[in-house]
């Protein structure tokens, strides 16, 4: 069976016209797991990268299995008042209103190349916010990674336009 | 340096009078995080397990490397209205209040056993609440493990009565 085929989809989640992406079914199958692990380090594991940088709360769980895989150290990015330590913090857009992601200000080094994982690629608003806060710090977006692109939602087109590198193992597309 | 050392103490967070373990500091580190994970593989790869199971957040860390490594499941237990699908939620109680944990209902089968991970057992009212989730479910808990165990806080205690099993890699005591 095929990573895709291994997502659910649930309609009108968390409102109605959203075919919400649910890749909770394809991390509990131990295989598919471990097949989207492996298609992530097959292609970070020669490139030069220093940290993996995981995004609140499923870039946690695919971030740092990736980060374990390839020996590097992982850096949560996490909703607001989370951290324990000194931090800086990112707002974002959202449809309504705004959110807030923060980063602890040591976890990165001047320099440093940083992976960014997140589970889905929609509008790229937190990707977006994701990647300011590591070049807040100094550090540079290596590259982007996703399990799942939403290519109508927009995310893609706006990380091109602001030139960042991204990969994703499947997309769904008319979301 | 040991994985011990490795750990921040941040005094009197997130109130006073509280030493907070932080493990940022060690899982940013690559070659900590990656001896982190090897100590769990090292002790799993063996063991009866047919999945394991995070606690939101930080579990998802620790228990994605662990499963991803394994080539097991990974089944994220997390805070209320986080699951987009069906869930069961178990009540417990904090110093003041209680709190809830969600795990959906399809995570788990009748029988299967269950890796329960967290960062740090400090209570255990956390711990104990993602084993009678797994449990609701049909599933063993097989064990626990942690990084930080907080001997003092009485978690081991409460884990030892309840006839749990559990491991941990360093421990702070007079916490």
């Amino acid at each position: 069976m095929s990573i895709k085929s291994k997502i659910r989809t649930i309609p009108d989640y968390p409102k109605e016209g959203i075919m919400f992406r649910d890749i909770t079914t394809l991390i509990k199958d131990g295989e598919g797991f471990r097949e989207v692990i492996d298609l992530f380090v097959e292609r970070y594991k020669d490139l030069d990268i220093d940290l993996v940088a995981g995004i609140e709360a499923r870039g946690f769980i695919i971030g740092g299995a990736i980060a374990g895989m390839l020996g590097k150290g992982f850096i949560p990015i996490r909703k607001t008042g989370k951290l324990p330590f000194e931090s800086i913090s990112h707002e974002y857009e959202l449809e309504y209103g705004t959110d807030k992601l923060e980063i602890h200000k040591d976890a990165i080094q001047k320099g440093n190349r940083v992976l960014l994982v997140d589970d889905l690629l929609a509008t790229g608003g937190t990707a977006l916010a994701g990647a300011a806060l590591v070049e807040a710090l100094g550090g540079t977006v290596a590259e982007m990674a996703f399990i799942v692109d939403l290519p109508d939602v927009g995310g893609r087109k706006k990380l091109e336009e602001c030139g960042y590198k991204y990969h994703f193992l499947v997309e769904f597309e008319g979301d």
